[in-house]
């Protein structure tokens, strides 16, 4: 390759890829509902991300499933990224779920075409394989993205919970992938539900 | 299996690795010198870590060898960890960097003896595959945990190197895996650092 084709084609393509990077950055400004685990404050998208992604390493041996651990750290990853341009919908929010598609769908289109075209489709790709939740590892990444902020609520006295009057069974209806592929997991959020109606995190 | 042994091993097992993965969400308050790329405030290792993961994804075509996607991406989320304990090193403090073998060594048997015995090893032989860089998937990985900071000085005048009247010296020889295993990548950041000694962000 000449110089005058790296210029052309090589540097662009390197300059989209930093662009991307810089912008993809705004993780770290999109605020969950969740509390970290020590409460000091509220959770962003990059600091989930980051969370379910380790816990990737650590949990396949529950999945009903093997999951490719590779594939699923990559989904992880990248599975929120809409965020920077959707925001974050919180669970619970019927409304907000409603509309939730078209958002993210939008922002999906403007996020990938940033980066060189058969990049932007394969990241686009995984992010769709993920919200399908119909592979073993896109199952396995959505019961982590269920578990985690499940985790942070039992110790931070059911914070989002208690906040928005949720009910035991809009819980179980969120954690029902992890029912069905992670049942031992979800013998442990039973107990936990059990135990955060009787502490008035939850309602019955 | 009997309820017997799922309670003796199964549940036991399910709590630590629950309890770990509670127990690095610390990586939300270990903070790094940089900012974030808006410049309002210092990154921490969780945002860190899952930004070079993504990085992952995006620049396998600039490693000299051809690096596993799926590996590199594993290391990325867990090469941090052990900050934690041993807290985070600023890249150009010799005096801290004197004994961080021996801070991050202990660290690393305090958190990874949290974990299911095999599991620990598991995590721990990433982490120290990541800081050998004899790997192609480590180097890949090293570069890009060089080249995001890099990337976010850059982008907030300089912020680390100014504050630490670094050379431009010191940053070439950081850099040096960078320039050995992505050459293109170098290239963009040599021109950087003429701009950024220009500007006075860099001494010379």
């Amino acid at each position: 390759m000449g110089m005058d084709d790296f210029i052309s084609s090589g540097i662009k393509r390197l300059d989209s890829q930093l662009i991307f990077t810089a912008e993809i950055d705004k993780m770290t400004s999109v605020l969950r509902r969740n509390l970290l685990v020590d409460g000091s404050r509220r959770e962003n998208d990059a600091e989930h991300s980051w969370h379910i992604a380790v816990m990737a390493l650590l949990f396949t041996e529950y999945a009903k499933e093997p999951a490719d651990v590779g594939r699923a750290v990559q989904m992880c990853v990248v599975h929120d990224l809409v965020e920077i341009y959707a925001g974050d919908t919180f669970a619970y929010d019927s409304a907000g779920n409603a509309d939730k598609e078209d958002r993210e769908k939008a922002a999906a289109d403007r996020l990938f075409s940033q980066l060189p075209e058969e990049q932007g489709r394969k990241i686009r790709s995984l992010w769709e394989e993920f919200d399908a939740m119909d592979t073993a590892d896109s199952k396995y990444a959505a019961c982590l993205d269920r578990i985690q902020p499940f985790l942070h609520n039992t110790l931070t006295d059911g914070h989002t919970w208690a906040l928005n009057g949720t009910k035991r069974a809009d819980v179980e209806k969120r954690m029902a992938v992890v029912r069905e592929f992670m049942p031992e997991v979800y013998a442990w959020m039973d107990t936990c539900m059990d135990e955060a109606v009787e502490k008035g995190w939850l309602m019955q």
